[in-house]
């Protein structure tokens, strides 16, 4: 059964599964100390500069938890928009690995802005409340939008004025560049983010997040953290390899063009349709739309994907590294029929 | 280098590495949702039963604390032998992921005893002090050797009487069904253990690990603590198909004793050697070993091993799937040619 | 400089204050192993019936998370008001010591009904999402107004309906119990709430509050989770003294008595000014009101109290069981004065 | 009946009382904002200097937890004896709330020194260990021993070149310091010690104790800590003015100097019984006795204290600022009389 319903139901890149095979050699030094991990970093410092620190763990949820808990004390908050991934997919992660408070702002695309966030630092210096120190945003968004390096920098700013850090959950980071047309690093680190999740699962690899420090002083104690925290992998290699492959050649950012083209072509296709809305911006690799109910039912029998708001009939169908224009028009075709 | 330093620094077995290329084919469903998945659980029933709850998480420290933490409540507390690897080797990741105490055991081999775990339970009932209410066992223990089963039985009738539980730390669970010649079941299940974190990467696999519940009232909601624990893999058919092929012509049999045998074989060509003592009995694949400080700085230059105790010039060396009778012969004859 | 900040501005009633005194003789066990806490536990059973658990803790946010942590597990989710002090005012404690996630909902009276609630109920038993466990409501509410004995009846059978438990935040219960006109009784246990928080301090106790537990089975190993808590007070008596004076001659529904009658008394006055709103229903003892700002200003150099919400010039003033009629009409001649 | 149980059997001082009962007056400034909270404040100033930070918490558990909170992280381990109050008197409360691992020593007198300490350092700076952080010793210890100012001096000193804080468990310090015949700064913040638990409920107060800051860098944010850990008392004043009280007139040492002499008086009306042997040193308050089991049993018909050691018939009897010599000739003759 053909799915729509995420980029992790794709399986992993040829390539990155190639490397892997041909890490399958030997014994390597376990935990991290072997050269795979090592060559894992120097790509991420030709990405990003010399002067980052690189961790490597097995989730997405663990890469935003891990890396927000260094940031943050048990009795701050982490402000966020309602939509983010730690606030509503990862089943009270934060809250139970941290011990802090996410404050959760409404949002109709995904994004948040200052203005908003502004109106929830009125507790600072109060000891009742919660103290904000984290903003986390989410690039591409939840929604499948796209932040530009404009406003990822004026969050940055505004965070750091009010002596506060902005983390980035990029679960999606390559589709936003593949986006905005920019380097990873324009639109992180020279933004002023502090501390990113660079994905790696959902654009082709078997497993395997990174957290990347670009404030340098936060990272203190990290490998323990790691550790007690369950996200040291004593394979680290089959880890390492993966992203060593997924940054050469410039590899994330071609499967992130295809996953983010078919969502495009599929945007442009469903136009073509009068009963379907298109209800978010196409800007990465994701689609929201609204269409009849009796529509979504029959076309959950031969696809996969999820009802996003059942009030709404509005559903999320995801492009992958891996999705085809023939799946796209077959999928177009089979709407079609069951329309008609 | 060659290392000795553990099970973890091998590869991953040729045969599981072919079943993980041969599982990536198009789209499967994500977090366990797959028909992988239900394979894999489908071999845990068929060697310990079908009343029996099976969940695959990351790595072997996240198998005992997830496994554990369904157990307990914050006020109670873990009794184990001083050198279990929940004790001192996972940096402290029960204290905080649990939020319970750690009563650890002085142990000569790395087993405990009733005769000792009873002297810790002179607290139950005062509310000053943790309550213990399970106690966890390691098989084969970190220091390499085996329960039998009637003292697992015995441990389990102790914890049961006691109104405590028996958990089973099985990262290397196959190395002791291969010393003592019985079926995994035997062991565990029919002796009372309650819940078994069943190993897969010490044994040939990439990554993965499986929580088995014997005591089916225990894994109540821990699908939730799985993901809020950060140990979901979205991707799980790369987890489950490995576990398939391990569980497959016994390859977790064949594995573990050439990883025994290879122990035994470098236990006997050792004792040829006078300035080298055996420290502990050689039941499952550690060799424990002292001899002249100067032998080990020169070993390590060509292998890469842990040196145990630095006080007692105490080694332990690790034999694995994939070792050699030559690579021993080779480390042998380097050790002698040190010697002289 | 008079208060009509909060009830916790108050002094100690003199008749509670009188019963520390004598309590103040020889030797008495510690922990809560004295006759006065028996004389006290047996009090609440008068009240409430003998099929109770009671304990004592030394505050109001003890009282609520205690409670809430024998009610849930770490992935589940509480659902309260947005107003709800565990949600606003005790600084993320619940998140920390639960480690579970907390769902507010937007609330213009500080009361929530069964038809908000049912809008989070939609990620029952998916594992991404922290799973709603217990409904919280605070009786008298944060806004001042109080729930009746049908809608807590309401909520409660939807909750057990749902699987769910209800738990009650009942630092001014006896506020709430004055504006209905009922036995705590009646819109407590006997209308389907499981645990509830009984206040003392801030009518009229020093300190100490009760966790008192209606679904007795939820009480389980509370004794070392409030040990663990650190809510278990040594000399014990000095707390229960207190709350076997203030359940004796009905003195906790005297005191609630005076507090809402000064309160209703306050409005009446406060309704002779025209530039004064009165934004919230006055059912317990708390008034908001709406002035100008200069008016505030101005008061607050003779009175202390809260500004409630800056942007409406909102103010939170709170009458006690010592607040006189005398300082209500010199608090309003003040007012009127300040406005001419 | 006449309690040799704790300290904690005793009631409040009457001085202590009375101020209480005088700061009964009128409206009061909550949560610590208060005029009496300032005065307590500056009463630990004059004691300790300036240069100190001074916060108010309920009980001894707390007051350890929370200071010991501010000076690790979740990866760190404290090092403590292994009859530390924190390893096992406080139900797992460090391990819960703070998320850490406890390395506790054995020792034979309570006390432990820098040679024992250098022996768990060996994993620093490998993560799969918790990493030591902080050295607790009590004082007095649990044992009833006192360190001196020059054993802390070293302990502290060792601490801080292993890049380690020291905190002290001061419940009793005040009994230390009549036994060193000391000023409480000399073996404290003259010594090294980085944050104090000053103990107050033990030594006659109500309830209350303080944590003092020497470090005051590790203070930061301590105001979120406490009322996030459930520390924060709302009618701080009753706190405070204990506090006020007993550090005026020296009452502090008073008390403590009746205890201390009331059990060296009973220790040398106990050698004059040849059955019973004192079984350690009588520095502080605590009296350890081993006596025949039938003596033991008889007496409890009378006395309410504890069996320390049901295996070696050991005793622990504890004096307190209310102790008097007839109580202590009473309670020996009923000894000769059972003996007899």
């Amino acid at each position: 059964m053909k799915s729509f319903a995420s980029d992790n139901t794709s399986r992993v890149h040829p390539k990155i599964m190639e490397s892997i095979v041909n890490a399958n050699l030997d014994n390597a030094k376990s935990y991290g100390y072997d050269e795979y991990t090592l060559r894992a970093e120097n790509k991420f410092k030709e990405l990003f500069g010399e002067d980052i620190d690189v961790y490597f763990v097995y989730n997405g949820t663990a890469a935003n938890v891990l890396g927000l808990s260094s940031m943050i004390n048990t009795y701050n908050a982490i402000i966020c928009s309602e939509w983010a991934h730690i606030n509503t997919d990862e089943c009270g992660a934060p809250e139970k690995n941290i011990g802090c408070k996410i404050i959760s702002i409404p949002s109709s695309d995904g994004k948040i802005k200052t203005e908003d966030i502004s109106k929830y630092l009125f507790a600072i210096g109060i000891e009742h409340h919660s103290q904000p120190k984290v903003i986390s945003i989410t690039q591409s968004t939840e929604l499948g939008t796209v932040y530009t390096k404009e406003e990822i920098k004026d969050i940055a700013d505004f965070a750091h004025k009010n002596n506060m850090y902005l983390h980035m959950d990029g679960a999606r980071i390559a589709n936003a560049a593949c986006c905005l047309n920019l380097d990873v690093k324009e639109f992180t680190k020279d933004a002023g983010v502090d501390v990113l999740s660079f994905g790696g699962t959902k654009n082709g690899m078997m497993f395997g997040e990174a957290v990347l420090f670009f404030n340098k002083k936060l990272s203190e104690g990290f490998k323990y953290r790691r550790k007690q925290y369950m996200q040291l992998h004593s394979k680290m290699r089959y880890i390492s390899v993966q992203f060593e492959t997924l940054l050469s050649d410039e590899l994330y950012i071609k499967n992130a063009k295809n996953a983010n083209e078919m969502a495009k072509y599929l945007e442009v296709r469903l136009r073509e349709i009068p009963n379907i809305a298109i209800t978010q911006r196409v800007e990465a690799n994701a689609i929201f739309a609204s269409l009849p109910r009796e529509v979504i039912d029959k076309l959950l029998e031969k696809y996969y994907f999820y009802i996003w708001n059942e009030d709404k009939n509005e559903v999320r169908w995801m492009t992958s590294f891996d999705t085809t224009k023939e799946e796209i028009d077959e999928f177009v075709e089979d709407i079609k029929k069951i329309i008609k």
